[in-house]
């Protein structure tokens, strides 16, 4: 099974898939320093909220190893950690791994580094509940026994610590055999569908098509899907959800079409802490993204890129918001995530 | 000033300015056939509704050129038009111009190039025409003293035989010193946001931000915009519209956000044979513009590309059509294209 991220534990190192080169080329990196680990999570060679949230835990791990080789005081160690937890800003998986890991410092490096693998195991053990939970919601609610699925960007095993979310529940019910067809949205500017997803796909021998991010729209409204799925980065007490760019748009689709519109996501990616989508940062990444397709130049020398990475879908256009602790359905009056907490 | 084609007499060409390599390079074709006319419009080197009609209307004097050269029998002749008259299926225009050319064949080949010169000269007066009406509305509406605008594809001198439909609005808004910035979807997958509209914004020293179209539904929801304005390549006599795929995404953000969408084009883009969009044909294109970019092998071998060129607007999501005969409120009961007709 392909996987984001392992821990080598011969070699003390978080061992990544560089996300930045599939499909084309399959090559790994094994870090052991933090400098090494902010570099491929801005970098998105490892990326996925929930992959990050695992990224985060082994990087506690890994903080503390440099901590011990370079005998950094402990100032210097929770600056360190620190780095990590805020390399990106939107997704609340990150710095939610990082202090799980972080509470046990005081335990030693052997109970940070099983904090973490139990955070990365938990991470695939919920996404394989949520996507148990999420096929069964869909069935019950298309009333059909085979549902075609748009979903945007990678929430596949790549973008988590195994399994997948939007994509695990797409899996399951390829499993099922409930599933007839997937449209993939290629999500510009990074391509982690066109490339991550579609590799997936491809792997998993799930039958698929590829189409550009502003093709999504007409597919839902002319029903050639029943149902659009989508991951998160994170989601606010009211259900808004951050997920990548272009999210928002297969929302509004569906709310105009009638079909349901999914989130899909462990519960850790909720973040009961703010109440709306209002509080949550979108982070803009380097305009040279939407300026240039690898090192070919698309647009005039003179132009400027807007490039805000994510979008949040208000929690009345979502159907269902599926969890490993269960569904809400945050378009429901008395529907609530915080339930769901305790 | 930019043109996307222009008829050289002592050549008996249409000169075309070649918008594939757009914008690192500018590169002329004189096309003097009408299988060269047809591969640059399969091609997309010539493209635009309203370019397409003009092109359509000077093709067939190629084609009465070739006949002349090559002693082709009428029948021969009649299928060579035919040829270029169906060489793209949505846009309505193409079609338009060679019936309009063809309409005085039997005047000899003088009359048809005055026409065909006619069409192009009167798709220019169109498009100032309406760019003053469209600017006038949007104004009123909005009932500012400056708008930002946000826009799909490429709609501009390169997409008309002069001046631009939607971009000529966004034009007429920067010479009345009514415009703050525009957002230019890159609108893939063939980026003539990116390319094309950015290249002729920069000619025209107009202040503009290119985005991904993922990113262009939330410029809507969160208020970075007073209106979003497109052309069209049919539309019908319920106002459906049928525009470059991903243009639905923006009518639905603005009915969300409850700003102005407006659809502008010439009177000759509307088709009053067909009721509603349900009847335009959209055109599927070669998989490979999803699946790879200029050379570049973006999804994995296994992949098949759904490509779906336009998607088609329904009119109670357009808050104005603008001709250059007046503007129509779709949404509006008792509003009515046919009534521009007479």
């Amino acid at each position: 099974m392909v996987r984001a991220l392992e821990w080598v534990d011969e070699e003390g190192a978080l061992r990544i898939i560089d996300q930045t080169v599939l499909p084309t080329d399959e090559r790994y990196f094994d870090i052991t320093s933090v400098d090494a680990l902010v570099q491929a999570i801005v970098s998105l060679a490892v990326r996925g909220a929930p992959a990050l949230g695992a990224a985060g835990a082994f990087g506690v791990v890994i903080a503390m190893n440099e901590a011990t080789a370079n005998s950094w005081d402990p100032a210097r160690l929770q600056s360190e950690v620190d780095k990590i937890r805020t390399a990106r800003p939107t997704a609340v998986n990150l710095a939610w791994g990082v202090d799980q890991a972080s509470a046990v410092m005081s335990q030693g490096i052997d109970a940070v580094l099983v904090r973490a693998k139990d955070v990365m195991a938990e991470d695939e053990a919920a996404n394989r509940q949520l996507s148990k939970l999420g096929a069964d919601w869909i069935l019950e609610r298309c009333g059909k026994s085979k549902v075609s699925i748009v979903t945007h960007c990678n929430t596949g095993a790549l973008a988590t610590a195994g399994w997948g979310t939007a994509y695990g529940i797409i899996h399951e019910l390829f499993d099922r055999q409930a599933l007839t067809l997937v449209y993939a949205d290629e999500t510009r500017p990074l391509l982690q569908g066109a490339r991550l997803t579609g590799w997936e796909l491809e792997q998993n021998g799930i039958p698929y098509v590829i189409e550009a991010d502003g093709a999504s729209s007409s597919t839902i409204l002319n029903g050639r899907v029943d149902v659009a799925i989508i991951g998160a980065d994170r989601i606010a007490a009211n259900g808004d959800s951050a997920n990548k760019v272009g999210s928002v748009a297969l929302a509004l689709a569906c709310q105009r079409r009638g079909i349901p519109f999914i989130v899909a996501a462990p519960f850790s990616t909720v973040d009961l802490a703010i109440a709306s989508g209002d509080e949550i940062a979108i982070e803009e990444r380097d305009q040279k993204e939407v300026l240039e397709f690898a090192t070919v130049r698309t647009t005039p020398r003179g132009a400027v890129g807007f490039n805000p990475a994510f979008d949040v879908t208000p929690h009345d256009l979502i159907s269902a918001i599926v969890t490993e602790r269960g569904v809400v359905e945050p378009s429901r009056p008395g529907s609530s995530l915080s339930g769901l907490a305790s």
